[in-house]
């Protein structure tokens, strides 16, 4: 059960998306945003950077939610998943998206630790500007959203199975017009 | 100067803002919606929550700009503001807002880092389950912005009264109009 009273049962995010929709909006708009609208990274390449420092920060509603969104867009398989968050260097990734997850990870730890020479080696490997902005603010913004359903002490499933089931829906509804109780 | 190049020489968040408008737009919704919307907490003790996680994440931009908002609402000088981020409980703060920043400060470290205690401290001391909430989420926003603003290397003014002299405009100005050219 969450720290607070939320009058609803929804796991996560939801819950607290419910308890105050005035926040709700503008979290919904920026995840549709970094996550869904027009880039050079694909939807599912996102998620994965949603995904990874969702599971550095050790936050497990929003890793398995993600992770079954990028599960589902990436066509890929559970274990695919599970290699990216242990190691992405033994992965198949493009060498572009190991330079994103590098930076990525330094974000996950402190603004200061992201460093010349990992930017350096993204333009390198073909990132654009944007897609470094890109990376950088949505490994930021999951060190909020991953505080936000931890530090508030929400409750979630348990069953892995639950997030990858809903993977393909919550890719197709996006966030935009995001319904907790959905 | 800052790790990719923003085609504008504003500092800190503001450059960000100007170079990617569609996210700057929900970033700002959500700062309106935290800092200066009605809530029962008032809008220089959320500035001072912002400016304490700032201040604990090593953020300089945001720990001033924000620290300079606060000052102006609070009518307090800039030696409160710094005793405030050296050590809270030795000001004149209520035991309230004591509480919340003692959740704040757990929420910076890690959201898993809040412990039931903490919020029963605050739940003694009057806060409401909102409060609560939005103290939760006004320090994870900022463990965002402070990582978006440092993890792209933005540039700050590095005199203080820069940002001090700039309070008052800010507050008044609010978040939800925001244009980065001022």
């Amino acid at each position: 059960m969450a720290y607070i009273e939320l009058h609803n049962d929804f796991p996560g995010i939801r819950g607290l998306m419910a308890f105050r929709p005035e926040c709700a909006r503008p979290l919904n708009e920026l995840a549709e945003a970094l996550l869904c609208a027009e880039s050079t990274l694909t939807r599912g390449e996102r998620e994965l950077i949603a995904t990874y420092v969702s599971h550095l920060n050790d936050c497990f509603f929003c890793q398995q939610a993600h992770g079954g969104i990028a599960q589902h867009l990436l066509a890929c398989s559970t274990d695919y998943i599970d290699q990216v968050k242990a190691d992405f260097n033994q992965t198949d990734l493009s060498q572009k998206m190991k330079a994103l997850l590098t930076i990525a990870a330094s974000v996950q730890h402190s603004g200061k630790s992201v460093t010349q020479d990992q930017i350096d080696t993204a333009i390198a490997e073909g990132a654009t500007e944007r897609e470094i902005h890109d990376t950088v603010l949505i490994a930021a913004s999951f060190c909020m959203f991953n505080r936000y359903v931890d530090g508030l002490g929400t409750w979630a499933p348990q069953d892995r199975n639950f997030y990858i089931q809903r993977g393909k829906q919550r890719a197709d509804e996006g966030y935009a017009h995001y319904n907790p109780a959905h």
